[in-house]
């Protein structure tokens, strides 16, 4: 008799420790324990993007145009004061690699604008937005860009389609720049939130 | 013979207890299996929004205007190019149905800006701002709007209020459009993050 | 004695699977149940930030400038209907207080516009930027912000460092304005997404 119950009373003892473990804050909020270690990343990305800033000779090819600027400036020439108050709005290709030439896997489309007198810094919203056999969707950034650090941390705060709600942190790396016309950033995106 | 079976019974418990207790994600980040199917929405909603753009003889009526542009542009007619460059504040009538003359539930307020030379292509930040007995709190969005192709979707970047901490996919539709001056949006909110 | 134990085994058993059932959607995905209480903040601040605008006279003190406008307005003076379609970029001193000339112990960088003709009403993009020994990191907002009503809730959409994948509310209040000049905002930062 005692040995029946026990093979009864086993496996339903294993049955309910497996099935049934939930850390109590999984109950109608996001578990956050404290940090024990970095999160790993669910996604990570690398691409460049390449932004030719419209300086009324280059209506060809340019990618970006200055359409706001401060009463000092105007929309044809940066104004002085490390550009502060000037705004771009950009249509990039993005490469996946450091070469303007090389094939576009996307487009990175939004804006920017610089936000200090004293040195060039700036704030971007924008996204990646990918059409093609490799990604389908977009991925969407806001932050502000301290340009002249090596690397900047912006948020990722959204995303569609093969990104669907993803959230995470982009790096950005200064690749390259030719005077006010040209520039390329390196972006390293981490996910870390995927579904 | 009930000792031993004790003797087996309690370490296995105890490494149970111990390996299943706790997802191994759930240290300090949301837990992210991998997906398995489609998650269903927590909340869904369907909106209309209407656009009327200044254009220099609807002031009596227009809910938005251009207040920046690129150097080729102005601010009363829309440019070239595909609007390229073109920044359009709004504050613009949220109805249940498609008809401009509904009574508002909310409003649309924020901003877009058309960044394609070749193709109509716009970004969109903007809230849904509700303060009724329905709704009451505010939903934010942000996200690449290729306004050419039949559906596309942003991304619900927040909410507060009813919409407190809102993280979604909102996709959007052109219901209708008269030339420059009148658009109207369909909106489908759906969201997969409520508390 | 065998009846005895059934009794107590089936209550105890619909008491596990009653309590212990997980609701499907916790797989994949983060769990949704209907909001039971009001989530906790994993972490709560409050600063102060100050926006001296540009209005032709002041450069050496402004913070901000008007850097888009509507066709009847211009970027030294906010235009009339409510400052309506003035879009202003901003670099603003952040204090621990009410003070103006505390040390700053960081940067509040963006842009607002005013997005209504009959009553005052912004929509806010911006960023706190830290760079000391207390923290290190940015923490990025967006939203609607009515400024006319005594308390306003925006998003918190990301951080980074020290604000790593932050998400929350963020509560701004009008401390002080002096004029077209000068305003001050209280900000009660609610964190509901550590990592």
């Amino acid at each position: 008799m005692e040995g029946r119950k026990l093979i009864i009373t086993i496996p339903l003892l294993l049955f309910f420790i497996a099935f049934f473990s939930v850390p109590p804050a999984a109950f109608g909020r996001k578990v956050t324990l404290p940090r024990k270690r970095m999160p790993q990343p669910c996604m990570n990305l690398v691409f460049y993007f390449h932004d030719i800033l419209y300086n009324g000779k280059n209506a060809a090819n340019a990618t970006s145009a200055i359409v706001g600027s401060p009463a000092w400036g105007n929309r044809t020439i940066l104004a002085g004061q490390s550009n502060f108050g000037d705004m771009v709005v950009f249509d990039d290709p993005i490469t996946l690699d450091n070469n303007l030439h090389s094939p576009p896997v996307g487009r990175a489309q939004g804006f920017y604008f610089y936000d200090r007198k004293d040195v060039f810094t700036a704030w971007l919203g924008f996204s990646f937005v990918f059409n093609n056999s490799d990604y389908r969707g977009s991925i969407n950034f806001a932050g502000a860009d301290p340009l002249l650090i090596k690397t900047r941390d912006i948020s990722v705060i959204g995303g569609t389609g093969d990104f669907f709600m993803a959230r995470g942190i982009a790096t950005l790396m200064t690749d390259a720049f030719e005077g006010e016309v040209y520039f390329r950033l390196r972006t390293d995106i981490k996910l870390y939130e995927c579904y």
